[in-house]
Order: C-alpha cells, then sequence, then structure tokens
C-alpha cells in the first residue's frame, strides 16, 4: 500500500461516527482565538505594513522573539541565526534543497517522519539508517550531506534520545561530514520528567559557538501555539542562514508578513500559557490511551510509553500488516496511519503510529479497545 | 555587478529623501485595510478551524472563486484545476522542481523576471532565448521543458504580448514539447485598451479542453488585493495540478488557512473595486513618468510605453552601463534596478527599469529629471 493510497483511505475519516488516531494534528480548542483575534485587530489597525511585501528573513521582532527562546533552551544565538519558514516543513524544504542532490547519503532512524521524507525526497537522496542503542550510534555510513533526527517524542514513535545519544549524533555527524538537521516539533510537549538538552545546545558546547557548529534547527508554532499560519524558523550558523535566505526568497519571497507579526504578538502574551495547557491537555489523552493498551492489548503487541508529543507507536506480531489492518477498522469506524508510511525502504508493516491528540478520554477507551478486538480476532 | 551586490545597493534606498524607482512592489495605500480587518474578524469569531491544518489543494472557496474569475477571463475550468501557492512565486518554484533537471532547456524572452530566475535556477536549467517579432517566435531551439512567459505588462520590459505573440508561443511549446509558464503577476493592471486573451486561454480554445492543454497559469492576489498575505495560485490541467499538488504538500503542507480564508473573503467583496482603484493610480504615475521622459530624456535614449502595469524599460546607447549608473543615482538620492539582473546571460547592461508605482506625480517628475540629467552628464 503506498503513501498515497494510505492517505486516500485516511480521507473517509471524516465520516460521522469515526474515531480517528490517524492525525497528529492539534487540538484547535486549545487555539487562544481571543488572542489572535486582538493581534490581528492591531497589526491592521493603523497602515497597510503587515499586508506588504517583505523582508526573505523574516519579521525582525518575531526572529528577536525566537532568539530569546533558543536562548532560553540554551542555544546561543541572536536574530541573525534565525530565518522565518512557512512551517518547519518548508525549513527542512529549504534544507534539503541546499545540501541534497541526487545519491547524496542522507542518514535517518527508521522508522522517521513521513513528511521529512518526502520533503527531502523532491531531491532524490539515498536514505541510509542509524540505530541509537547504549548511547551508541549504529550505522555503516562512512560520509553524508544530512543526519535528520526528531530527537523529542519523535513523530511516529513519541520516543526521546538520551543526552549520550545526542552526543554520538553530533560525533556521527563530524564523522560523517554532514549537517545535522534538529527537527523539534514536539519538544515542548513534555508532559514529565526534564528536558533534554537540545542536539543544537549540545553541539554549540561542543564546538563553541553556533556559528562552528553543524546543526539546523527546525522549529514551528504548529503544535504550541496554530498551525494555520504556517509560521517556523530554522535557527544555525550563520553562513548556512545566509544560503538558505536566498533559497526561501527564490521559493516564495518571504513568509507572510501579517503572521509573522500575529505569530510575535501572540507569543509574546501567552507562549508559555499556551504550551503549559496544550501539556496538560495531552497528558490526560496519553494516559486514557496508554491505560486502554494495558487494559485491551492481547499478548504479543507492544508499544512506546511517551513522556510527550502526539504518538503512541504500536508493534504488532509480525504476521500482522498495519496497512491491512486499517483497512479493516475503517469498516468499524475508527482509524490510524500504518507503520510502513514511515520507513524509507517500505519495511515496517507491522507498526501503527497512534495519535491521541485529538480525541477526549473516553473515546479513546472506545477507540483503543475496538483495535485491540481487531487485532485479537486477527491473531486468533 | 552580481544580483546580491545590486540587492546591497538598493537595501541603501531607505534613506530619508530617497527617490526609488527599484521597488516594483504595490502602493500600501491602496489595501483595502478595513475590507482585511472584516475579514480576518470574521474568520476567527467562530472556532479554531482558520488557524488548523487545511488541506494542500487550498481553501475551497477561494478556489472555486477563483475558477469562476478564471472562466470571467476565458479559461474554461473548476475549482480542481486551481491550486493555492504561497504567491505565484511558489507557483514558479514548484512548477521549477516537477519539470526541471540539470541542463533541461527552458526558454525565455530576455529581458525577463528576475525572481522567475532565481527560482528556476535551483533546478539548474540551461536557459534558451525567444523573441516574438510580427508575430513569428525566433528562437533556435527544438526540445524544451517549459517556456516562461510574462505576457501583460511584463516585468521588466512593461511590454504585452500580441495575440499573434501569444498563439506563436503556443504554437513553439507544442512543437518543443514544452509545458507554458504564463506569469499573470501584473495582467489586471490594465490602463487602456482592450484585455489581449490570455495564453491558457488560446491553448484550450486550439486544444479542446484545459485537460488536454499545456499551459500552467500562475496567478496572484499580490498585485491586485495586497501581497503580505502571500496567497496565489497555479490554474492548470488536472493532471499536472495533482503532481504539482504533491509536490505543494512536500514544500511546506499547504498556504497559510487563515488568509486563504481572508482572501476568499476580500475578493469576494470587493476584487473588482480594488482592481479599478489600482489601475487609476497607477495610471496617473505612468502617465507622469512618460510625461517626464519626453521632457528631459537626452538623445538617443529610449523607453517602452506600457498599457498598464508597474514598470518601464529604459534603452540608454549602449556605452552606458546600468550598474555603474545605478552608484551615481544613489549618491544623488535615487535609484532604480540595473537592466543586466534581468538577463540570464549577464548581458543587458545599457537598460534601466524604472517602477512608477510608488511615488505621487511631483516626485516622479523630479526624480526623472535627476535621472536624465545624470544620463546626459555621463554621454557628456
Amino acid at each position: 500500500m503506498r503513501a498515497s493510497e494510505i492517505r486516500e483511505l485516511l480521507k473517509l475519516l471524516d465520516r460521522p461516527g469515526m474515531i480517528s488516531f490517524a492525525g497528529g494534528i492539534p487540538d484547535p480548542a486549545l487555539f487562544n482565538l481571543q488572542a489572535y483575534r486582538e493581534a490581528y485587530a492591531e497589526v491592521l489597525a493603523e497602515n497597510g505594513n503587515a499586508l506588504q511585501y517583505s523582508t526573505s528573513e523574516g519579521y525582525p521582532p518575531l526572529r528577536r522573539w525566537i532568539a530569546e527562546y533558543m536562548r532560553s533552551r540554551g542555544v546561543e544565538c541572536t536574530e541573525d541565526h534565525i530565518l522565518i519558514t512557512h512551517g518547519s516543513q518548508q525549513g527542512l524544504d529549504l534544507i534539503g534543497k541546499l545540501f541534497v542532490d541526487p545519491e547524496s547519503e542522507l542518514v535517518t532512524l527508521a522508522p522517521t517522519y513521513l513528511g521529512a521524507l518526502q520533503s527531502f525526497s523532491a531531491y532524490e537522496p539515498d536514505y541510509r539508517a542509524v540505530r541509537f542503542h547504549n548511547g551508541v550510534a549504529e550505522t555503516n555510513v562512512t560520509a553524508a550531506k544530512l543526519l535528520y533526527l526528531v530527537p523529542d517524542f519523535a513523530n511516529p514513535t513519541g520516543e526521546t534520545l538520551t543526552v549520550a545519544e545526542r552526543k554520538a549524533a553530533i560525533d556521527l555527524a563530524r564523522r560523517t561530514g554532514a549537517v545535522i538537521v534538529e527537527d523539534a516539533a514536539y519538544t515542548e510537549l513534555r508532559f514529565e520528567g526534564e528536558r533534554v538538552p537540545l542536539i543544537a545546545a549540545l553541539d554549540i558546547e561542543e564546538s563553541g559557538s553556533i556559528d562552528e557548529s553543524r546543526t539546523l534547527f527546525c522549529g514551528t508554532f504548529s503544535k504550541t501555539l496554530a498551525p494555520g499560519l504556517r509560521v517556523g524558523w530554522i535557527c544555525g550558523p550563520t553562513a548556512l542562514l545566509q544560503k538558505l535566505t536566498l533559497i526561501k526568497q527564490a521559493s516564495d519571497l518571504h513568509t507572510a508578513t501579517v503572521n509573522q507579526q500575529v505569530t510575535y504578538r501572540v507569543a509574546a502574551a501567552c507562549f508559555d500559557k499556551a504550551v503549559e495547557e496544550a501539556r496538560k491537555v495531552y497528558k490526560v489523552r496519553r494516559d486514557a490511551m496508554l491505560r486502554a493498551l494495558d487494559a485491551y492489548a492481547p499478548a504479543g503487541v507492544e508499544w512506546t510509553k511517551p513522556s510527550g508529543g502526539l504518538f503512541i507507536w504500536v508493534t504488532l506480531p509480525s504476521q500482522l500488516d498495519g496497512a491491512k489492518l486499517l483497512e479493516k477498522a475503517v469498516e468499524r469506524n475508527f482509524a490510524f496511519v500504518p507503520g510502513g508510511a514511515f520507513y524509507p525502504d517500505g519495511s515496517g508493516n507491522n507498526h501503527l503510529r497512534l495519535s491521541f491528540s485529538l480525541l477526549p478520554e473516553e473515546t479513546i477507551e472506545k477507540g483503543i479497545r475496538s483495535l485491540c478486538e481487531l487485532i485479537a480476532e486477527e491473531l486468533a
């Protein structure tokens, strides 16, 4: 089953009564509508600047806000190290355009984020896998252009790399000549425990300064404030940022002016509060999903226990096929994403990605029970 | 002088008292701020949909509005033939990504739009020139991937292709196997005379239907409503649109939801009125610029007399160099874009692009007089 066929199947999700664990999108009830209404009114109050063309680098106050945020997360930088993008997806695309040529070696975990693979695939890299195990990076790659990682609450597994694994990643990047792409889409959604230092922060610590480092951090407001404005950023060494800015200019001139001005105002007013609420809501849902899996999952089924993010990753006994299971699931009014979609090589069919972000506890319980019943029938 | 150096020089334009003919951006006084304020308030009134992820194709009501607009301009199509992009610049980038490989032959007029060259150059095409003369397309190209044209009030020349030239372009595209990119950024800004049929419309007329045609029309609201939202579109045959939609998804998922919803409302409420006002304002400024050139230009200087758009293209005696002239112009507090920037092969140095979009009549008169004095001194 190809990614496009799965997408077609997932379009059925709008059916009434459908319980969808497929999405991975934020709950719109968390968007601070009032703050956005006020911000749009304010930036449009005086003159047409918010509606005019603007620079490719992005809106300076937003870049300064993000630089301060990055510093608070251990990344010593200034606004000159920040390029505003149309979501972190565009960050990945710009980086792919700069670094990836046909046959370039691109190192990722398998599974990894589908959208990153789509974005890089336009430039035809040669995907190579790395595994982190007991603080060691296991791979046979000796030279590479990019090392792509979602270190916190990864899409699709929900797993987080340890400090030792992050350091091993930096070491691997050095050895192979790769630039690291740190996709931080879910980093803020930590439900418990201490933050693990960002790869970008560890890299700067080791290399002495951001301009000596080799990490491009891709950030986004999509999972913290709201995704519909398409505002994200790349933070990294000046020399690379300047090249990426020219590529951004050629790609779409600049990120929508009005949305940058609004995002700056909303972030300045209520970023911390928004993150706190999102953590609280998603934690309750993750707990409900883990409880239901504990209660109903047949023997032989395993799953991750993420400390944050939006996803739990289920491993089925190897004879089961996630894509075939999805067809039956949709008939019973629930859905998920089959794991094969997250592997560059088309393997991983006995996995499922479950998102808990959109549904109330009782619905999660009901849907997981249906899923586990279906799995049990298939195993019988 | 390279494009990046010219950009650096043009950054001086914010100096107080500077008369800039360099821009080519719309006058923000024309933006209907009130309509935008109301539209943002409305789409944010009820729920968070405007702030949520949305489909890569774009917001259906906006796609329907655009399809109706395209039909009113002679392009028989439905919303299925419309893909919303982050400005028409992104339309060019997506098309480049789909069609251009290193060494692909890309046919353009020389001079042509700098941003298109930047956008296509990422994919390393082999630029080949075409000239239209008495309804004939003059070129030695026998096979090509793309034929890129700005048929109405072109950037940088202000010139418009005749019906015969457009038909010759379609014929050339057929013969060479090329897809036509019709960049319609300025099409609506006609000050006088009858509309010339769109290439997309002529192509459909000849080929029988849009799905049999080979034209990708790149539209934008940047020159009619406002550029800061980054909302444009591609209109073309379904088979190509589907591929472009997947590329759009990989590039940045979708165009900002909120801006699409707002653009739909503003377009539905006041597109015709906005266009009418823009035409009126820019016509007065074009007239002022042409009058000043007539009054002050030394012998040997020639310029185009565009029926619309934002630009006049000046041809200097061949011993003069536009880039060197710009350095002296900036010292005297006025500026323009040297023509060399619009030629893929680095020629065209004895041209200047002048935009009349941003300045009141008296300032235009003053700036053109300074320009003509400088040219006269250089020729002396």
